[in-house]
């Protein structure tokens, strides 16, 4: 856990709940507007006028579009990130439980915020120092489930040949639920999160006897 | 297959061949800018300019803005689709062997073609109209693989109970390829590809024996 590159903050307590998304106003207004019109295809202007005050004022809080877009993104991370370490502080040291829980938290977290959590294919956006601090962040969630999966190998829990490049791959799968998923969909996020654990677990060579959460809950009729 | 809503078109004849993209130039310089400014941050008068032609010039040949978008998106689904197609009928009946082989040819594509492919997050921009035909070209990918997934589950080669839900897992992360994959890396698309047919079986709960492809190649050293 060396890697961390980012001060302490204290863990949410519950990692599973999802409060609806509090945001002041001005970032709101630039999360929508990046949401529908892309970054580039928003003016400052825009964000002003959709959130009902002058551009000098919006000034006052926000240097700059781009200061938006780091405050969203930093926002994002450190949310993802909060929460996945207070999944692996209730996992204890069991790789497959560790690898789950974290699974669990990411894909919760990508129904549950979706809207912030798409703006990740706005990082190209960012400039060059941005980008490496969003990077830096990313990359160390990405290590925290190498490492978990590495430990799995060194226990025989997974087989899979790749840590590095599986985890990648699954946090894409995951990631992959922010650009899908819509409320009031036949799934709900706890349901989608039990599936992708059991995709997960599958990807990286799982050897054990099915999980619970993998099975369908209660009689519910098979999708495909 | 029935579900096909396209003409038909001759397969290329070697769907794991890979010349340069061969765009005309207006196609080719919208697909830059759209690469780096997002399609709401890109005018046409931004791509005559990076093609060298004057924008009147450039609306002899394109409607608008979206009709180079909606050439291009098409350009995308068709060659995924005709590759995809020459790679089933290479594999025959054999569920796992279609499902291997789909897989592959998809993230060759992805790796190959990132830059085509990376415009998949700009479909938002798309117009109703074209928007509902290109996510049918897209479900029409999702339902081959579905039906194959569905058949190994039939033959217990698979043993997911969410075949759709899978295959939606599947494509994301090897679409995902196209964001992180940089000519020169570590690994070739044929490489990736292989790992990913590795992964991708493993998430639709792959019953069978270690697969030959599964295999780290000629004593290469492990990533991770």
């Amino acid at each position: 856990m060396s890697r961390a590159p980012r001060t302490e903050a204290p863990a949410p307590q519950g990692w599973r709940d999802y409060a609806p998304l509090e945001l002041d106003p001005v970032l709101s207004g630039a999360l929508s507007a990046f949401h529908e019109h892309g970054y580039h295809g928003t003016t400052v202007r825009d964000i002003a006028r959709r959130v009902g005050v002058t551009v000098p004022a919006l000034y006052y809080h926000y240097e700059n579009k781009q200061a938006l877009l780091v405050a969203l993104l930093d926002r994002l991370m450190r949310d993802v990130l909060d929460r996945c370490r207070a999944a692996t502080s209730d996992a204890g040291d069991d790789p497959v439980e560790r690898f789950s829980l974290l699974v669990e938290s990411i894909v919760l977290y990508m129904a549950n915020r979706r809207k912030l959590a798409f703006l990740d294919t706005e990082i190209r956006s960012l400039e060059p120092e941005n980008h490496a601090r969003y990077v830096a962040l990313r990359d160390y969630l990405e290590h925290t489930l190498v490492d978990t999966v590495v430990d799995g190998v060194e226990k025989h829990a997974f087989s899979t040949p790749y840590p590095a490049d599986a985890c990648r791959a699954v946090l894409a799968m995951c990631q992959g639920v922010a650009n899908w998923y819509r409320p009031g969909g036949p799934l709900t996020p706890t349901e989608i999160a039990r599936r992708y654990v059991d995709f997960c677990l599958g990807t990286v060579g799982y050897t054990g006897p099915p999980r619970a959460a993998a099975r369908p809950a209660r009689g519910r009729t098979r999708k495909a």
